[in-house]
């Protein structure tokens, strides 16, 4: 993915009917901001006297999430070149049958993997999610909303990459051999869902006292 | 909040520990994407056959997410110099009573005015949501995901707003004259987040058949 583009041409992009980026790229996005956000409350928390005795278990955290900055970028660019692989597989000759049969073989395995790319979205949020759970308990207390945001964008991210697995799933003619690939993403987004809507009331809780 | 800034240099920024861009830009910014991807669909509507019926309707949908676009922009822009203008606030001299008075007065006006940018993003969220219902429903049908996208990205935008709403709200010394406001938007809050787990629960189900 280009980051050297300008938000508003990102914004631009995103809202134009060109086929990318879309969804299964600004879902990644998202997931790119929550890291970025506990980067931040680890850089706030860092250097800090009243931090001083977690300072290197959040120094250890801010380079796993600095990691998963770049990771959900990776993915971001990704998920633009599989959707526009599939875009190509729609555009293949389908007069004769022997036609008819490479196309339909294109479409299925581009589908599918422009399936797998969301999945590993959701396996990226999965793993970052305990990382801003340590970072609410032990990081700085002035920045718990911000971990708080970043915890509320991994539940987005996982979501939003979830319908992406889904619908190109859906879209496979053959669904026989990746139903467990379905299965265990869905499993993945379910327990991202519930522990980061966990962590969020937790959050408000203590920003209530 | 400056759109000619790439997103290198956002995500570079959002990771650091200067005072701005925080969470509360970020979820306004998360409102921005879903405004986006909410566009994105209506544009992949307009004009096709298949949607003939609904394109007038489609059309005054996106005119009002391309204006909600400019509104979750604006408040992007406006977290940021809220913040920046508590923080002018704690670096206001206390030697003196009258001094520790005036800096106090400026804390809580800023604090109160730090609460009210993220309680205009739950509104916007709010606003914006109904449109995407009827997107989901009478949109293409080939983008539904990135209607869902859209909806989760407004769940979370809300929920980051709240945070930030919550937090400036516990920071204020006299609470009192701003109990009516937390409920009204901690009400306005919940009722997105339960609109748009719903509206994704429908999704999900939609995009399995």
């Amino acid at each position: 993915m280009d980051l050297s583009l300008s938000l508003e041409k990102y914004l631009d992009d995103l809202s134009s009917n060109s086929p990318t980026p879309g969804g299964g790229n600004a879902a990644a996005l998202c997931g790119t901001l929550a890291a970025c956000l506990g980067t931040m409350v680890c850089n706030l928390t860092i250097g800090k006297k009243k931090y001083q005795e977690v300072e290197k278990e959040i120094k250890d955290l801010k380079e796993k999430l600095v990691s998963a900055r770049k990771k959900f970028v990776i993915l971001a660019g990704r998920d633009n070149e599989a959707f526009e692989k599939v875009m190509d597989a729609l555009k293949l000759p389908k007069e004769t049958d022997e036609e008819k049969a490479l196309r339909q073989r294109a479409l299925e395995s581009s589908t599918y993997n422009a399936a797998l790319v969301p999945a590993e979205v959701i396996s990226a949020c999965k793993e970052i999610l305990p990382y801003l759970e340590i970072i609410a308990a032990k990081g700085n207390r002035s920045s718990l909303s911000d971990t708080g945001v970043a915890v509320s964008l991994i539940g987005a991210a996982a979501e939003g990459a979830f319908l992406n697995v889904l619908i190109n799933y859906s879209s496979l003619q053959d669904k026989t051999p990746y139903r467990d690939f379905l299965v265990k993403h869905e499993s993945a987004y379910s327990q991202v869902i519930e522990k980061s809507q966990q962590l969020t009331g937790e959050i408000i809780q203590k920003l209530r006292t």
